[in-house]
Parts: structure tokens; sequence; C-alpha cells
């Protein structure tokens, strides 16, 4: 339990209403019920603000008094990041597993343990991999020769990093993803796709995430890198030679492919394709499904396949949609020009 | 062995041929030898009905004796659902494995395994899990705290489900599938993004079969559910709290973000993206890699990025064809109009 | 060390500079250090030939001398194939495991391994399976009843392969791919999804490789087949009955849906999507997310969603752009013949 006031203040918002208030638990707007804190996740929540049954409700400065009910509130400038906040405070998950290393792990000799790591049972690390303090690997769990893991890394079950896969700290990996497999290279000699040995390796730095079911690739020779901060949804490709900049969003179903560089603060929405050898800008935004062909200065909005300025689209769209308006005026523009010269 | 006649009464079909023919296993209809009894899988190969090795065969009965040879035919209302039933009289496969718990597997204290369950070695199960009856867990497979597993249910090798993830019964869950990891939320706090705790689950409810290396995020608040008897193929994305309805299917590399709701009988085909926060109503079929942005009403057949009617979509396409002929059209009008005036 | 002179006769180079030069390393063309070969992998590169540091640059017989400085060269005919031999033979990475069977893995008595074979820690292998000789399986890999896994070949970790699949010689499967789960196929009997068995199993013959998180499903009778040589890379689905022919390369996050056939020397490049039942010939080229809709002849390069022939694709996206200067002339036309009209 926690008190309403005490709530505003750790989130720097100003409250309206009973500061006394007993909160309990974080829900839903719609599923919210007495003691419950909500928030406003989607301005198409907007007209549930009057019928929640929540306690208190965090809200943007922008939402009037005359949107709502005469719930309690706490208006704030970032109502997400409060909500982040919040929601840690009422975080009943328990993340933490026993800080030793299972006698079921197979673990090498060579392979260093800090302490306070928590290794599961049925994880195999390989020689030389360096695991630092407070990681938690979970059970089938594939950490290959010379890897190494920085502190309070999370890797999630069945996660397979091939050798040499440099890991920073604070990374968290979710289920199933692959990182440090081979780059997709060969070369024909005539009769046969020859391969290409993949001798580079991948570096993910500090306080990057990771998705379910990612696939990152090796450098052919160099580095794969995802630099700090980044956010890596579920089911993204990123292929070998790869560079993805600080702090940028790569949502799910993503594909950038061979040696394509993405700049800082990017945000690539889902199922964007980028071709390989092209660079994105800092700060470029790509809006659903855009096929990113060519470089991409900064501080672009883009969409489309080939990709182009939003406005351009959005201008090419209503072109589309007016196509049988625009074919009839040119049937009848034909007639009359045909009539009145049958008229001559 | 069973004989041709004994078929024809289990899929309630009318036989024409010998019935006492002794039909000994079940084949494509290019592949079929004598003994095999083979049915009509798509139009394409209708011309491989008179050829057919085959001792019978299943057919619509939209099919004429002209089309044929002169084998023994079963005719049926609903070829596919009588394939479905031979098929399973002839299946070979052995998914039946023994029903103990191996020694190999490393199960918490806590968690609650019923008799007829068959673990194998390498799973792991966490404290508070209940496993009913006759559920099958193959090799590999991390199943979370307080995970709930319906009787029946097969979970094949390599899949992980995270903590408080509700399964149903009679559910298949196929190899590398992600379920209950965490939704894909942050807040921008002016220099990072911060992660918004991801405190909610996924209910899969009974007779759900979800393919191979699909990812299912838990809900931020709340769940994520997928409904009675949808089917889900490979490679597919559901974000953190997607609703999808009853008797769905979501084909291959189908992406779904955030707080989606699909609604019951929906088809969405191969590589199709539902926008976050978009409604798409019951019986909707959307056509391959529609992208779908705005809420669409029930009964719709859509195509296209953005998405449309499938009928306006095949319009669009025929004007698009027809561009180049409306440019040397505009011109010729131009060559004509400038003509006139020339002479003017 | 190797001198430069033995490395171009290995590779049939045509040698400029000094032969006596000891190569130690390979390395990218910005990357690379003295001691180091290198090669130009992309034309963007060219403008770091004249100041790579690396004591050696492997070249087509296409870049003049203008185009450099007056480092060591040597020109070959096949750049790409002359750096995989050299990579090769600079390739400090160690595939090599030990050649035993781990006491951790879990064998079934009626398995057969070859010896020579490496089995890792927690690999589990299912009754009647085959395992040849010099066969590497890495660990959390699950082998299902009756499979067969050809000499040489290399299951990266937490893959996992269905009963019955035929695996061939020198294959390469990358960490978390799935082989032979059930083809997604279901029939409706008025009130819900029946599953329709899938009998079938895969054929993978030799030299293919195949990346990470691919899912290849099982045939529902007969056989899902990838052809000798083919390369697939990550995040691919092959529905089931597919045949994918000899030496071709299906890029990541490609999805060919059942029965489709793709012919020999295919380049299905990232993000295509093959239609059910859709028969794609030899040597045809798809670029990026290319909708295979419809049969393809052999030797076309096509491109767009539905597909076309390349040269039309680009034509199409020519007059896209081109509206908006349609439409103002229209507007004009439009103009100067009712300013005509008015006048009479």
């Amino acid at each position: 339990m926690i008190k309403l006031k005490n709530l505003a203040a750790q989130i720097c918002g100003r409250l309206v209403g009973d500061g006394n208030t007993a909160i309990t638990g974080i829900a839903g707007i719609k599923e919210a019920k007495k003691g419950d804190i909500t928030f406003l996740s989607h301005a198409s929540f907007q007209k549930h603000l009057r019928h929640t049954q929540a306690s208190a409700i965090i809200l943007g400065e922008d939402i009037g008094p005359h949107d709502m009910g005469d719930q309690n509130c706490i208006y704030v400038k970032n109502p997400s990041l409060a909500y982040a906040i919040v929601a840690e405070l009422f975080n009943t998950r328990s993340y933490k597993r026993k800080r030793e290393v299972s006698e079921l792990a197979s673990i090498a000799n060579g392979a260093k343990i800090a302490k306070g790591a928590s290794i599961a049972p049925y994880v195999h690390i390989e020689d030389g991999a360096v695991i630092e303090k407070n990681v938690t690997i979970y059970p089938f769990v594939y950490v290959g020769e010379n890897v190494t893991i920085g502190s309070e890394t999370r890797i999630y079950p069945n996660v397979t990093i091939y050798d040499g896969v440099k890991i920073g700290r604070n990374v968290s990996i979710h289920g199933g993803t692959v990182i440090g497999s081979d780059g997709f290279g060969y070369a024909w000699d005539g009769e046969k796709h020859v391969k290409i040995p993949q001798l580079g390796n991948v570096e993910i730095e500090d306080d990057v995430e990771i998705g379910a079911n990612v696939t990152i690739d090796r450098a052919s020779l160099g580095k794969t890198t995802i630099k700090k901060g980044t956010k890596i949804d579920n089911l993204v490709q990123i292929a070998h030679n790869v560079t993805v900049g600080e702090n940028s969003i790569i949502v799910s179903q993503v594909g950038i492919a061979g040696s394509a560089t993405i700049g800082n603060n990017v945000i690539l929405a889902g199922q964007t394709g980028v071709r390989d050898h092209v660079t994105v800008g800092n700060n470029v935004k790509a809006g659903g499904r855009t096929g990113i062909t060519k470089d991409v200065p900064d501080n672009m909005l883009i969409m489309g396949t080939p990709h182009m300025p939003f406005k351009e689209w959005a201008k090419l769209q209503g072109y589309l949609n007016l196509l049988p308006q625009l074919f009839s005026k040119i049937r009848s523009l034909e007639k009359k020009l045909h009539g009145e010269t049958d008229n001559d």
C-alpha cells in the first residue's frame, strides 16, 4: 500500500483529489478496481476516463477536467514515464533467481563465473567465457567460447550465444534469440556456393534489450554492433556487419540487411526492411513496413516502399485514391475533344 | 488395411466403384500407389485425376465423371474434412511418449504434475507450476513459475513459457515458440528509454495450436489472449495486450501490434501486419501481406497496404496497369489541343 | 604468416607489388592494419582504396591503378571467391569440438551414433535416429525418432528436428531452427477447425546451410524438400510440401507458402513472399519484398507486389512519381478546353 500523495511525489506530479487515498495496485483503465491506480495509455481509451473504477488516474496536463469524472488525479508532464515508475513500485513478478551456480549446469573449466551470478540448471558454458557479477542465465542457454557477459545482464531460456560474442552490462535477451550465428555470405564458383567464413563477432553494448526469437549474425570481418540503450523487439533480423546506433527502437519483424548502418534515436516500425549497405541517419522515423532502399538523411520521417518522405507518401496515397476519378476525367476530356472535332 | 466401403461409411461418402477394395495407406495424387487412397487437394492437381495409381480417390460432388478415369471414388460434401479423418486413420507417427516424469527433468518442489503427464529429460519446471493429466512436454522446454498447462496439451522441444502464463486443454505449441516474454514498452525520459515493467500475462484457451518460433508477449497490465480453437502458424508475432478471438487463422509471419483486437473466425493471410490498437471484426479475411491500419468492420474481405476492400484493391491494380496507357492518352490529348490552338 | 606470392598462387591471382610481404591476417578495408590482407567488398568502399593500411588488397580486374595508392595488389577474376578462400586460411574460429559423445547427452538405446560424431552435453536423441560420422551436435538439440543426419553435418544449439526428418551430408543448421514441425492444415467442420494430420516429412539434401530461427514444416503427405547446395538465411518460413531446388539463395524473412515449388539457382531477396501452389522457375531473381502470386517462368527478374518483370516495375515507379504532374496536366487541359468552350 502506498498513499496517493507519496506516489504523486515520486513521479513529481500535481495531485488533484484526496492524497490519503490508499493505492494497492495498478491496472488498465477498464479493468481497474478500487485501490488501483490507472493511466491513460492511448487516446482511444479517453472515453473510459469517466467510468473507470480506479482510485486514481495518472494524466498528462493536456487532459482537461471536462473529460473526467470526479476521480483523484495526478497530472504529470510525461505520463508514460510516470507509469513506468509506478508500475515498477507494484511489480510483483519475481525476476530474482537464486544467486548460485546450479549443479546441473555444464560449465567448462576455463570459464569464469563471478560471484553473485545465477546460473540455472541445463545451462552450457564453453571455455574462455566470462560471466560478470549478478548475471542471470536461465535454462537451455548456450554460451559459446570466449563470450563475455557484463554484470546485471539477464539471458532468458533457450538463447544461443555463439563464440566470441561480447554482451554489455544490464542487457536483457529474451527467449529463443540467437546471437552470433554466421552471416549469410557465399561466393559462386561457377558450380556451387562457396561459404565465406564469418570471422567477425557481435558486440551488444550496455542497457540494450533484445526480444524473443531475434537473430543477430556475426560479422564476416570486424563486428556487428548494437549500441548502448537500443531496444529490439521480437523476430527481428540483423545481418552481418550491421551497426545500430544508440537508443534506437527496432520494432518486431524488421529486417536489416548486411553492412547497413542505423543511426542514434532511430525508430523503425514493424516489418520495415533496410537494404544492405544503406545508411539511415540519426532521429529517422520509419512507419510500419517501410522499405528503405537508399541512404536516409538525419531527422527524416519516411514511409512506403521504396521509402519516401512521409508527406510525399501521404500525397501519393491521395493521388492513388483519385485514380478512378482521373480516368473518368480523361474519358470526358476525350469525348469533349472528339465531339468538337466531329462538329468541325 | 480397411475396406473401401467401410472407409466411405466413416466419412459419410457416396461410393462409386468396388467397396471391397483394400486400402492400406494414404498418399498424394501423384505419389499414390496401389492400395493407397488419395484426394484432390488443389484445383491445379485436377489434371492428375486420370493418371493416379491410387486405388481410390476422395472427391467433392463438383467433380464430374468426365474429369476422371475409372478409379474407385468416394464423393463427399467436404473433401478436406474427409481427408483429415482418413489421414488420422493411417497416422503412423507416434506422438505417444512414455507417460512418466523423466529423472533427467528438473522440477521444483512446489510444482504439481498430474498423473499421466509425460515430462521428457531436460525439461525445467519452476515453482508453483501446475501440469494437468496427459500433458506431454518435450525436451528443453522451460515452464516458468505459476504457469498452468491444461490436460492433453503438447509442448514441443525448445519452447519457453514465462512465469504466470495460462495454457488451456488440448493445446499444441510447436518447437522454439516463446510465450510470455516482455511486451515492448518503454518511456523516454529525455536521455534514455526507461523500461515499462510488463506485469500482465498471457492466456491461451483450449484447442489452440501454435506453430514453431512464434512469439506471444505478455501484457503490460491485464492479459494477452488467444481464444478457443484459434490456429497460429510459424514465425507469427503477437504483441502485448492483443486479443485474438475464437477459431481464427493467423498465417505465417503475420505481426499483430500492441493492444490490437482480432475477432472470431478471422483469417489473416501470410505476412499481414496489424497496427496497434486496431480492431479487426469477426469473419474478416485479409489477403497475403495486407497492412491493416484502421478498424475493419465484420465480414470484410480486405487487401493492400493500407488495407482496402478487396474489390477496390483489384480495381486499383487495374488502374495501375493502365497507367502507361493513361499517360499516352494525355499526351495525345495535349497534342490535339495544341494542334487546334496552333491552327487558330 | 603466409607470403603474399604464395597467397596469390592459391587464388590464381595476378600479383602487383612485393611478393615477399608477410600476410598475418585478414580485415575489412577500413579496419585493416599492417600485415593484413583486405579486399573490396562493395563499390561504396572504393573510396577507401587509397587510404587502407592493409599490406595487400584483393581486387577484380575492373579496378584500374588510378583508383589506388601504391599498395600491393592481387588481381583476380572472382574477388568474392578469392576472399572466401583467403578468409578460410586465416580462420581462427575453432569449430572443432571433441569427437565424443558426452555423458550428459540423453540418447535412446535404439539410436545409432557413428564413430567420430561429436554429441554435446544436453543433446536428446530419440529411438531409431541415425547419426553418421563426424556429425557435430551442439547442446539443447532435439533429434526425433528415426531422424537421419549425414556425415560432416553441424547442428548448432537449440535446434529442434522432429521425427522422420532426413538431413544430408555437410549440412549446417544454425541455432533455434525448427525442422519438421506440423504443416499448417485444418478442415472446417462447420463448428471448429479439425487438424489435418501431417504425415509426411522433410528432406534436406547435401551441402545445404540453414540460418537461425528458420522454420521448415513437414509435408502433409510426401515430403518438403530442400535440394543440394541451397542456402537459407535467418527467420525464413518454408511451409509443408514446398520444394526448393538446387543452389538457390533464400534471404532472411522470406515466406514460402504450402506446395510452392522453387527452381534451381533462384534468388529470393529478403522479406519476399511466395503464394501457395505457385511454381517459380529456374534462375529467377526476385528483388527485396517481392510478392510472388503466380507462376514465374525461368530466368525472370521480378519485383513488386503482385510481382511483375523488373523493367515493368521500374516503369510503374516512374509513372507513380509523375502522378502529381499528371493531375496538374489534366487540370490545365480541362481549363483550356473549358476556356475554348466558353469563348465559343
